[in-house]
Order: C-alpha cells, then sequence, then structure tokens
C-alpha cells in the first residue's frame, strides 16, 4: 500500500463517512475559480473539531501524506489543488461562531465560517466584519491567504484584522497565537506569520478576528474622470489629505460600458471612481464634498453622492457584477485575472501601460483597481480553446508583474500566489525567499503540508 | 585568545576607532532605562552602513560571539543588554532618512534614526510619523520592540506602520522583506515576523515606515470621571460607536494630585481621560462633542475642549511629566513600570483590581493607561537600598500579569519581553513558545543574535 493509502485506511476509521473517496467529492475538490489543470486529492475529510483535525495531521505526519486545506474553493491562484496528491480538509463543518464578545469588538470563528454568514450573524450586534473580497469566502480561507479588497484602504487587509488563532501543526501539536488584547509586544508575531501562509504551515482551526461598529452614516459617490491619470490623481490628493475613505474603487472606460449594457444602466462612458464613506451623517457629508472638491481639481465631473441605501446599493451591485459583464462582452471566453499592487505614485502609469499593452495585444483592457491601495486587476478575456490566445494573456499579465516589481511594488495584492505566482518569488524575494523556506523546514520538515506551494524546500 | 576576543580583533581591523573596548563607551551600553544590574558588552561597535553590518555579523557568526543591537538605550526590559557579553552594535552612525516618498506617504530610514529627528525632518512635507512611544527611541529600537504608546488607539504599533525591512542575518546576508506597495499577499510575513523580535533574529539596517498625512485639525480634550470603571465605560462606548480618537489616555487620581504638583497645574483630583481628535475642523469639533455626551452618559464632568495649540501642549506635557511628577512624590525612589494590556471589557476591573493590590501593599497606586487599547501602566515607586521594597513591587508586578493572562490579556502591551517577562512566555504562549525557538534556530542556528533574550533554545 502507498504511504497515502495508508493514511487513508487510518483516517477512514477515525472519521468513517466524513472521509470521502467518491468520485464526486474529490472532483469538487480538484478545482477552483483559477482555470489550472484539476488536482484532485486522494481523498477528502471533513473534521468537526479541532481535535479532529489535530488527530488528522498526526496520521498524514506519520504516513508523509500531503495534507491541503479547503474553505470553498474561491482561490484564483490554485491555493487549495492537491498538487501532490493526499487529503484534502474541508472545513465545511467547521463553521461555528464561536464566541461575540461584542464589547472588545472582537469574535472568535472556526475557518468554515463565511464572510457572509459572519456578517449575518452580528447585524443584531452593530458590529460588523469589514473585509470584504468580494467572494463569499471563508474566514479561514482569507487568513490563510492575506484577503483584502474594497474596504482595506479603510480597514486593512486580513493581517490588520486578525488578532489570534489556534492552529494545528504538521505534527497534530495544537498552538495558540496572539490573544484577546488588542495589542501586545510578547514574542515572534505568529499570528502574522500564519496569516497569508496558505496552509503550508499550520491548518487553522479557530480564528479572533476585530469587528468594526456599524458606522451611523455611510454615503456612496461616484465621479467620471477623463483618464485614469486623472482619476489616480484625485485618489492620491485624497489619501494625502487624510479622507478616510471606506472604499475608493476605479472602474475604466470599456468596463463602464460592459457594465452598463450588462446591467441596464447609463453611466458616461469614462474611467469612474465609485466610492463609500463611513461615519456620522456630518462626516460622510463632509467627506463627499471634500471629495467632489478634489475631483473636480483633477477635471472630475459628474459628481454624485447619496447616503441612500437604494442608490448605494445599485452603484456596488454595478461594480461587483463587472466581472460578470465582462465576461458577457465575449461569450464563453475564460476571464483570467491579474493582481498587482504598486506604491500608489506610480499606480497612473502603471494602469495606462497595462491598458497600452493589453490592446496592442488585440484584447480589451478591462481595468478594476482598489487605487486607494495601489492595487489593481485586469481581466483578460480569452477564448479556452486558442492556446495562443492563453500564451497571450500570460504574457501580458507577465510583464504587468515585471513592471509591479520594476517600481518597488508587488506580484499580489490580496490574491496570493497558490501555483500561479511561484515564479515570481525569487525576483520579488530575492534572499528572503530562501528564509521562508528555513522557516517552512522548521516548522513542517516533512514538507506535507499544501506541498509545493510558497517556498521550494529541496 | 576567546572566541570574542579573536571576533574583537578582526572588527577593529574593520572598524578601526568604530570599534570600541573603551570602559566609558562599554558601561555605557551596560544600562538601559530598566533596573537590570549592568551587563556590559565586550566592545561597541559603531557602523557606518548596511556593508558594515553585515562584516559585523560574518565576523561574529565565525567566531560564535554575541551580537547586541542598541539604539538610544530607552528600553525599560533590558532587551539590549549584552547578558552574555559580545559584541554591542550601536547604531548611532546610521541615522540618516534615506528617501521620502511624499505621494506614496512613505519614507525609508536608517535604524539610528529618531522619532522626533524623522518627525522635525518631516515637516515640510505635511506629513508626520504618528508613532509615539513617549521616549525620543530610535526607529530601529521602536521596529525590534513592536513599540506603541498613546496614538496607538487610532494608527496602531509599529507592526501596522512597518512596510518593509533590510535585515543583516546572523550570517551576514542581507535580505529586504516586503515592498513599499502599500499591501501584498506574496509569501511569509517576514517584515511583521522581524518586528517585535528584539533583535534575536537579525539585525534591522534600513526601515520603510507608512506616514499620515498632517490633519486639518487638532482638539485635545479632558474629563473628570468618579472613578476608573466610569471613566473605562465611557471609553468603550465611544470605540463601539467609532468615535475615531487620536490619543485617550486615562490618568487616575493619584496621579492626576502630583501631576498637579509637579506642573503647578488645579486639576480635580480624581480620575481623568485625556483625549485627542485628529481630522477637519467639523469632524474633530463633532468628535469632541460626541465624547462630550458620552462621558456625560458616565457621570464624566468637566468636559473641556480645544484647538488650541498651548492648551493642548499643556494637557499633553502634563501627560508626558507624569512619570516624573510620580517620582518626585517620593524623591530618591527607583519606579518600577508595569505594563499589561487586557481585552477593553476587562480593563476597568483589572485596573480597580491594581490599584486594590498596590495599596493594600502600602504603595501609592499611580496608573496610567493607554485605555483605548486596553493597555495600562503602574508606576510603583520604590527605595533602591529596601530589598523587601523590591521584592513587594515585583509580587505586585506579577499579580497584574497573572490577572492579565487570566482574562486572555498579555503581559507586555508594548514594552516587550527583554530580560524582564522572559519567565512569563510559557504561560502566555504554550506551546507556540517552543515554535519561535524553532524558527530561531533555523534563523540563528548558532544563537549569536542577542542571545538569552525572547526564546529559549537549548
Amino acid at each position: 500500500m502507498s504511504n497515502n493509502a495508508l493514511a487513508i485506511t487510518e483516517l477512514k476509521a477515525l472519521l468513517g463517512d466524513r472521509l470521502s473517496t467518491s468520485p464526486s467529492i474529490i472532483d469538487l475538490h480538484a478545482h477552483d475559480e483559477a482555470h489550472s489543470p484539476a488536482a484532485p486529492p486522494d481523498a477528502v475529510a471533513f473534521p468537526e473539531n479541532t481535535a479532529e483535525v489535530s488527530e488528522i495531521a498526526k496520521i498524514c505526519h506519520k504516513h508523509g501524506c500531503p495534507i491541503v486545506p479547503w474553505g470553498v474553493g474561491t482561490s484564483l491562484e490554485g491555493h487549495a489543488l492537491a498538487i501532490q496528491g493526499g487529503i484534502t480538509v474541508d472545513f465545511a463543518n467547521m463553521n461555528k461562531i464561536l464566541q461575540v464578545y461584542d464589547e472588545d469588538l472582537n469574535v472568535v470563528v472556526q475557518p468554515g465560517v463565511t464572510r457572509e454568514q459572519l456578517n449575518t450573524d452580528l447585524r443584531a450586534t452593530g458590529l460588523f466584519f469589514p473585509i470584504d473580497p468580494g467572494a463569499n469566502a471563508t474566514i479561514g480561507g482569507m487568513t490563510a491567504t492575506r484577503a483584502s479588497g474594497t474596504t482595506a484602504v479603510r480597514y486593512g487587509t486580513m493581517k490588520d484584522n486578525v488578532l489570534a488563532l489556534e492552529v494545528v501543526l504538521a505534527d497534530g501539536r495544537i498552538i495558540r497565537t496572539g490573544t484577546r488584547a488588542k495589542k501586545s509586544s510578547t514574542g515572534y508575531d505568529l499570528t502574522r506569520l500564519m496569516v497569508g501562509s496558505e496552509g503550508t504551515l499550520g491548518l487553522i482551526t479557530e480564528i479572533t478576528l476585530r469587528l468594526q461598529g456599524q458606522p451611523e452614516a455611510t454615503a456612496a459617490a461616484v465621479c467620471e474622470f477623463e483618464d485614469a491619470n486623472s482619476a489616480v490623481s484625485a485618489v492620491i490628493s485624497a489619501v494625502q489629505i487624510g479622507i478616510p475613505m471606506a472604499r475608493m474603487e476605479f472602474v475604466d472606460a470599456v468596463s463602464i460600458k460592459a457594465i452598463n449594457d450588462y446591467s441596464n444602466m447609463d453611466m458616461k462612458e469614462c474611467p469612474h471612481l465609485f466610492m463609500e464613506f463611513h461615519g456620522t451623517e456630518n462626516a460622510v457629508k463632509e467627506q463627499s464634498e471634500q471629495m467632489a472638491e478634489i475631483a473636480a481639481e483633477f477635471g472630475g465631473g459628474g459628481f454624485q453622492w447619496s447616503t441612500k441605501t437604494e442608490e448605494r446599493n445599485t452603484l456596488w451591485k454595478a461594480r461587483h457584477t463587472a466581472y460578470h459583464a465582462m465576461k458577457a462582452t465575449k461569450p464563453g471566453a475564460l476571464g483570467i485575472t491579474t493582481d498587482v499592487c504598486v506604491p500608489i505614485s506610480n499606480l497612473a502609469q502603471a494602469i495606462d501601460d497595462s491598458i497600452e499593452d493589453i490592446a496592442a495585444q488585440g484584447l480589451t483592457p478591462f481595468i478594476l483597481g482598489h487605487v486607494g491601495d495601489g492595487n489593481y486587476h485586469a481581466a483578460l478575456l480569452i477564448d479556452p480553446n486558442d492556446p495562443e490566445g492563453m500564451k497571450t494573456a500570460v504574457g501580458i499579465a507577465h510583464r504587468m508583474n515585471q513592471r509591479a516589481l520594476a517600481v518597488g511594488g508587488t506580484v499580489s495584492g490580496e490574491h496570493g500566489i497558490g501555483t500561479g505566482k511561484m515564479k515570481y518569488m525569487t525576483e520579488e524575494h530575492g534572499d528572503a525567499w530562501s528564509v521562508m523556506a528555513d522557516i517552512k523546514r522548521a516548522l513542517d520538515p516533512d514538507n506535507i503540508l499544501n506541498p509545493g506551494k510558497m517556498v521550494q524546500v529541496n
């Protein structure tokens, strides 16, 4: 029997029906939302508590069998694909909100809780969890990939919003990192070492998150610009003045056209900023008005803001369906998404260069950006049956990554490394990448935790 | 010749006069602001650039000679004491502000730059670096200890304000962690692993910091309360409502009396909150008024706020001299400072318990707190020639730490571990402490970087 088969036999004894080798279950865990080749695990485990996760790790550790954690599979970079086989640990049954500490503005959850589930559950408390990557991802997955999204400009990324963790190590030991205190200067920051480690250092079994009070008022605003440069320059100005924007999204002209067509709207076909402000009634009014002034300085027109829930929802629905709107312009096409982040002073140039490069390759340059953070995405629509088109998209993404690195940026603002970005790790991190491998060897000497991802240990 | 002597011979050849074995220089580096026994290094090195730091590390690595980094010696826990001898690396000559990126709101500095030096230099840019631990510490020291202080409630701690680092490893390799992009999800977060590692994982030679725009207006406010509980409850309420306080300091009644006497002021001798708000003119007015309403709900009286620079300076000068004011009440006494941080819902009880315990031991319960974060300090005034008194102080601090741990808090909110808090690492971190040791072994296998601190590797 192979090592993995030996592990499966023991796991079956531990978990019974909750260890599945059914082809349909395996197939469900062989793909995520990236367009990577299928990578089926040998079996899928559905633990119900930390003790079971620890037992799974011990069994896999004994047999040198890979373990790959799984949330709901919304990864865009192949993080959770079992590229070396082994056991996928699906946290679907560990989806409890364990304790809300409303006075402390924090909450303890299991990794399988989804973002929307958490916010629905919190509604009565007047608190909310602000990180919004778009997808209804699990908190475990968001933690493991250091996710962020439209609200990071105000509330930070997962690294800023995870206070403490419970983690099962490669050998099954259970550790706790951090505390529920808001700050601490005791010891190495293992919490933030685990956040973004993509399942390669431990299996996250419990997460303590910071929460925010629901703002008294929320204003949404929209503004038209002549070009990306003007829009981004307005954002830089607003950031410097310190307008506490809660969302600041750039949408280019062709994406606006796609959204108009898809959502039956009639926005002017030019670059836009979509914005949101959180605060008191007075504060969001003042912020909106300040932003309108700044936008006007950079030629921004048609500035509109509103605290009405309906208008706000229309705007963000349009933004959130942008990807589908783009895809609708080319039925049957694959959407390849890029994700770079640069110092904000380089952002306008970076976006301009990307648009030029994409157009020069004969593709439509759909650009969406979390511009308050210097982070933007291009969606490249490619015929899945055209290998040349795929090569073109890879080339565009590669040049975008190169340009980001050249100005001191990063090849991934929020989507992570997975299988897709491994080839950039040396270039972005230099010798620091080998230090990451040293840490991996120290914590997972047999390389059983999501092997083949994040670091090179052999 | 001993290993250290061999290292010193080579270092002398490298650095010339900038490697000192003069007794006066060594004595200056044998003490910090903690009351630990003197711990003299064998020599003190004054490198001028990263390449020299790397050479120092290579030489010390070859000979197994300890290396201890040194900023300006404002540590309160003995971090920078050469408890196993070796070479203290004083970064006094590496005190350049290398590059201000004003559009990106970040700056690259050498580790020997002090906080006040940086803010003086930034004045013309309209930007500032917000972290204020009180002491005019170096940025290198603040990074290595994960410092924070009065403004952390708004701007976070060093972990939130360091974007990227250059670090010399134990074997002399130079790595860069992070980028100047505002966020990234590529790789293990080595930046935050280094922040707070107290010189045990690497020597920090360059720091990229986030900056903030100078607020248009700043308001200071002060309010009187009947007891700690009411003051803290008002703060919890303000935090939940989301008032973006920039400082929120608790000062107890006996400390107010000491400040009155020392600074010739006439505040009512009762617990106070000292506050600051940053924003537009309208915003700080609204925040001050909101806070006044909340304070009134909890019996707060005499609420006063002002945007006048003079009044603000008077208030914060009073707060910043509080420690000296306390010491002036008992001339010749040593001041032992404690530093715990608890979930904010436990803060009022924690402060009450501390006051009760200190008073029961016959000492005056001076309490100062960064209460928006759940962090507070007691200053215990002890006759240095009274060993019983010292034992009493240690006992009080110990019980305070125990109570913080019991409610899910931490034994150090911001002062770090150094030599003073090593005994709590097991209790606070459990098995996670051994994971820290695994990481230390991976990065510094010969244990030459600030040995004896932070982890137990033997």
